[in-house]
Order: C-alpha cells, then structure tokens, then sequence
C-alpha cells in the first residue's frame, strides 16, 4: 500500500503512554505508509515530505482507534420476541424449555448461509466502525459444529475483507452444548479438540481459542482441555469467566497465559494475583452487567492494587447484551464500575489491544499502526461523560482514512 | 406547502392505536398535504393520484416518529471534568462548593451568546434526529434571569426553524435558585411570575410552563404561585415531581390539569389516582435513572392498575443524564422499569404526543400529521429490545421526508 504521508497539525493527543491519557498538547502526527512514524511537539517535527496532506486538527482530540475485544456479533435471527415475552411475564426456564435462550440462536445461525451471516451481521459492524471502532473480535460460538462454527470464522473474515477495519476471530466452539451432545459434554469436547479446533486454526480462522467456564457452561476440567489443545497448536486463550459464580477460571486460564480473561463479576484476589502475575487483562463487559440488571460488581479496587490491565467491551450478543455501542460502554464503566475516564479510554484502546494480544496499536506512539480517531472535543473526559452525540470527525485505518 | 403524494406500501404497521402496538399488517399509508390519508388494507386504499410517489416498504416496520417530551438540550459549557473529579473520589459537596454543578451550567449558558448556544446545540438536536425523533420539548432552565431564559427559547426556537423537526419550549425558569436570589426563593418566584413569564409568554416563547418541585428545588407552595400564574395565561402546566423525595407536588400538578409529571421514582398511590383523574402522563426518565444509580423504581404496577399513560424521554442535560439517545430510553425503560416493548413503544409516541398536548401526532391514524419511521426490522419489540445499529430506512416530517 502506497500512501501519501498525512501530517495532522494543531492537535491534542491522547496517547494513553503511562498511567493516564498520555495527554499532548498542540501536537503533530505523522503518518506514513499506514504506520504512525512522528508524534510530538511541532517545533521538533520533520519537515513534510512531496505531496504531504495536512490536516489542521484545530485543536481537537486524536485517540488510538477504539478497539472492540469481546463480541460475538455474527449471529443469524433475533430473540427480541423472546425479549417481549419475559417483559411479559414470562419465566426464562418457560422459555427455555420452548426451545429460547441460546439454542434459538444456534438454530438460526446454522440454518442461515455464510452470506446471509455477514449480511446481518453488516450493520452491527457498521453501528461500532460509526463510532470509532477500528479492531474489533469477533468469537464464533453459535455454530457448535464444524461446518457451522467454519461459517461463523469466514464470515468475520469477510466482513474485515469488506471493511476498513481489523477482526481478529476467536474460536468459541466450548459456549454452550450442542443437541447433538446433549448431556455428553465431555464428549463435545473431544470433538472440539480432535476436530473443529484443529481443523479451522489449519485453514487459519481462529486467531485465538476461549470457553465459557461456569456452572451453566463448562467445568473448570474441561474448559483446561480445551486450554491444553490450544496450547498445542501455539494458539493464546481467553475465557470468559466467573460471571455468574466464581469457578476459579481465571487462576486456571493464568496458568494458560490467558491473553484475557472476561466478565469477572465474582474474581476473587487469588484470581486477580493469578492475573497479574501472567499478564492476563481483565475484560469488563457492562453491557451485559446491565442487561441482567447485576448488582455484584467486579473487583475493581482489588484488580487496580495489583495492576491488572482493565479492558471494556461490548459483549455484543442476542442474548444478554443486545447492544452494538463501544462508546456507551465507556460511560457504562464510569457509570456502573466508576472507572475514571482515563481508566475507560485506556481499556478500549492499549488495554483491549493487549486483551486480543496485539502491540502495533492501541497507542498513539511512532511505530504504531497509525489507527486513529479524531473527535469533536477538546476534554478526553467527554468521551466518557457523554453519549449520543456524533463527535467523530474522522478516523483512521492502517492509515486509510475512512 | 405543496407536496405530491406519497403512497407507502407493502408495510407493518404499528399504529399505536388501542392498547399495544396497533399492528397492522400488509397496508398501504398515503400521505397528501403532509396529513396522512388513509392508513388501512391495500385492497381498500384509494387510487393513487397523478405524480403519486410510491415508496415500496418492503414488509418493514412504519411507526409514528418518535417524540422525546422531556429535554434540556440548550446549554453550554460541559461538565465533563466534574464527572471525572467525581470519579476520582471528589465528593459532590467539595462539587458543589468549588461552583461546580448546576451552577457552572447556568454560567456557561449565561455567557455564552444566542449563535453559540444553536451551534452547540445543534449537534445534540441531530443526534435525536438520527435515531427517528420528529418532535422534541426544550426547557430553559439555565438562564434563571428574563434576557437568559429568552437566549434559551430562541435558541430553542431557531434549532426548530433549522431543522425538519417540531419543538415544543418549556419555561423551567423555576429550575434552580440564581445567585442574584441567594437564599430568597420567594423573591425569585415574584419575579418569575411578575416578569420572567408574562414577557416570554408574550414574546410566544412559552409553550407550556414547568418547574422543579423537590426539597433541593422549590416547594410545593413556590410550585403553585408559578402554576396560577401559568394557568393565568392560560398556559399548560407540567412538573418534576417526586424524583428524589414525595413532595405530593403530582398531586398539585394534577389540581393544575398538568400535561405531565416527570421522574416520579417517589410517587405514591395518592399522586397516581390524582394523575389518573386529571389525565395527566407520567413521563419516566431512565437516563437519570440510570446516570444517578437510582435504586428506587418508579411505581409502574400503580400507574398501570390506574391506567395513567407512560411516556418515556431522554431528560437530556449536562448534569443528571447527558445522554441523547431515545432509542437508549427504549430499552433502558425495558430493562430497568421492565415496561414492555409495547409501553415503550407507545412512551415515546401516542403518550409522549399526549405529555405535550399534542394530538396531532403520536399515531399512524388517518388525519394526523404524517411523522412517521420507515425500520429496517419487521418486529415492533426489536426497537425497544437491540441497541445500536442504524436501523432507520427513512423519517418523514410533517409530510416531508427528510
Ligand atoms: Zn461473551
Ligand atoms: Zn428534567
């Protein structure tokens, strides 16, 4: 890719170097060939090579490109009827047992074709690009078969084909049991090791390998099979984790290296040491939180004194966070985690960078992939405070304004 | 204005009408005048007339455009550095002290010029219109003195003059306590009864008339010498009632025939039967809901036993919910307040429409002004249910599509 360099002028930078927004002021930037190659004062700046754009950023905001670590936006059919129903009145166990919950979801995206996945799944993507996104994982997990699970992976590799924007794929194949395993969990595993995970990191769709330990998903034994498996084919690991009780996933996934571990709501300190010492990011989701109206917060004053990076993210699903917005989980955080702003800001940029095991972004830094977002303010606080407003005047991909 | 035809077929429709959704499948909506026509079967539609647009809906959902009743949405200034103070553990009262809060609002707006005000606002307003609203109340209530309450009507004025969108203004003049009145409530209500109201009433900036009734606002004496007075001029009444505390000031609304009362966690069953008996709607507020950590709920099984109508509106403002999003309001009053799809689709139409005295609007009914949603989703619960993507196709305001 041949690109002319771009020279953003007049700006304050968010850097998110050190502990907080990594603040410059009256900063230039520059990039060339998709890479970030300066980021200072203008006074030190080099001069601007032959057929340089320059933007005058009049004084505004430029972060990293939001980075999007935890969704699971490639699905087929809708549970907003399901949705109606509880508000209605109706038990989850009464919907469940007529076929709702999860099993709808994997019914529907099964039955639908790999184009009609990236056709649905188009405007979710749209709706976080809209707001800044410029990496966003996509996890499979609605599949539960090979072919399906397959068809989840390359539709997330499509949409970043079609798109300005990076997607990194995670297998999620161990969420939740397939019916043709039912009451045979151990046995979905065996599969899922001697078969879907090996065969899709062949044809290169999974780019990292997760599983949902809990009480209502899989145990700890055979959340660590899978682990083992993904160890074996170089593959890092996340987990979604101790959301609904405290397995002790986390201390298990740390003994994986686990690149993140989410959710997190009932982490206990040994967990969080567990975390700290292996690096593993802590991935909040309170787009979920919210949705089933938790009340037991994650342990954000025991992950602070033990330095454990903190990420954001949607969580975006039909099921428990219907909610494509990245921005609204910023003011979620502040709102229902009090997160400061620049704890928010660091965990959809550096930190959900680290989340999905990528260094090249997530910081306004030379050398970085010049992913970047420039906004309609002047205080990186707004970013969090408020919500609704388009504040995006432009973003960057590998580069590319888009 | 002169406008061809427009035929809208092959279309859900939610009407609104009766009690839930009023669906209506496979009709045809016709649009002259900027009135709907006719809103029924296809097979019993009218032929269309000569240069007739016809728009093929595609089986998608048509709703009435969406109206948020209750907003503050001219101010300057932003309070995003006290947000962040606030999360970084300084208390509301050193807040407070430091003239943060309301206070730093009314000064910025107070500064700020008439053309400064538009502009800031300006983008708030489109955020609305983003989501499908063709109708919205702005209050003043930041100015507290004649010369500054009127910068914020006109402001309110000019935005409605700009845009294809109607604005109903509100005087909140009774808001909070200026500092020319320190410790002097009574004279403040002198001057807002003796001056501030007859004179934008005359100006015609004043489309209704509203104040905050709370132990931290004015009592419900200082509420109902600003009530007489409106009902002098025959002005319609509405109230922020019972957010924090039961004042009993539904109650007093109701005495007033009040359009609506807003808020309303505190509401009792004595304030519901008034708010029945006097038709007036109760406007809940999930957004401050939400942004405050309310715990307390509004009472929704009292309202519903006594069949008052429930609108639901973003409170758009820089202090308790800077949030512009209604869409957001639809599944917040979902989650939080659990109202069902068809209340929330129903709160921020028909009833909204009704919290504003408006009944021209609010409905897909022959003979109301055509502001109406084209969606891209055939489920009336999935507006309420999915937060996020771009779903709407096309908004026609007042006959005009925009
Ligand atoms: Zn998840
Ligand atoms: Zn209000």
């Amino acid at each position: 890719m041949t690109q002319a360099q771009q020279r953003i002028e007049n700006v304050r930078v968010a850097t998110t170097q050190g502990d907080g927004y990594g603040l410059l002021e009256d900063a230039v930037v520059v990039i060339d060939q998709g890479i970030i190659s300066y980021v200072g004062a203008a006074v030190d700046a080099p001069a601007a090579a032959t057929g340089c754009a320059v933007i005058d950023a009049g004084g505004k905001l430029l972060t990293p490109g939001l980075i999007d670590c935890h969704t699971h936006l490639v699905w087929a059919g809708t549970r907003a009827d399901e949705f109606a129903r509880r508000l209605h009145g109706v038990s989850y166990a009464d919907i469940a047992a007529s076929g709702g919950g999860i099993a709808a979801t994997v019914r529907a995206t099964r039955a639908a074709s790999e184009d009609e996945l990236v056709a649905v799944s188009t405007p979710r993507l749209q709706a976080l690009m809209r707001e800044g996104v410029t990496t966003v994982e996509i996890k499979s997990g609605y599949g539960l078969s090979l072919a399906d699970e397959r068809k989840q992976l390359q539709a997330a590799r499509r949409l970043a084909a079609a798109h300005d924007v990076s997607v990194q794929t995670t297998l999620l194949a161990a969420h939740a049991l397939p019916p043709e395993y039912k009451d045979a969990p151990d046995a979905y595993i065996d599969h899922i090791i001697d078969t879907i995970l090996p065969t899709l990191a062949g044809e290169d769709l999974v780019d990292a390998v997760d599983a949902f330990c809990e009480n209502v998903g899989f145990s700890p034994a055979q959340t660590e099979r899978v682990f083992k498996a993904a160890q074996q084919l170089q593959l890092p690991v996340k987990l979604h984790a101790e959301q609904l009780s405290n397995q002790h996933g986390s201390a298990l996934a740390a003994r994986y290296q686990a690149l993140s571990c989410d959710h997190l709501e009932h982490l206990d300190e040994e967990g969080v040491k567990a975390m700290a010492a292996s690096g593993t990011v802590a991935v909040l989701l309170p787009g979920a939180f919210y949705f089933l109206r938790e009340t037991k917060q994650p342990p954000l004053a025991l992950l602070r004194e033990h330095q454990v990076p903190i990420a954001l993210a949607t969580d975006a699903n039909p099921g428990t966070s219907p909610i494509l917005s990245l921005q609204l989980m910023l003011q979620m955080g502040a709102t229902f985690f009090r997160m400061t702003p620049e704890e928010c800001l660091r965990g959809v940029t550096v930190h959900a960078a680290k989340a999905l095991g990528l260094y090249d972004r997530g910081q306004v830094v030379a050398g970085q992939r010049a992913d970047l977002c420039l906004w309609d303010c002047t205080s990186a606080a707004d970013l969090t405070y408020q919500f609704g407003t388009d504040r995006l005047i432009a973003c960057w991909h590998h580069g590319k304004r888009r």
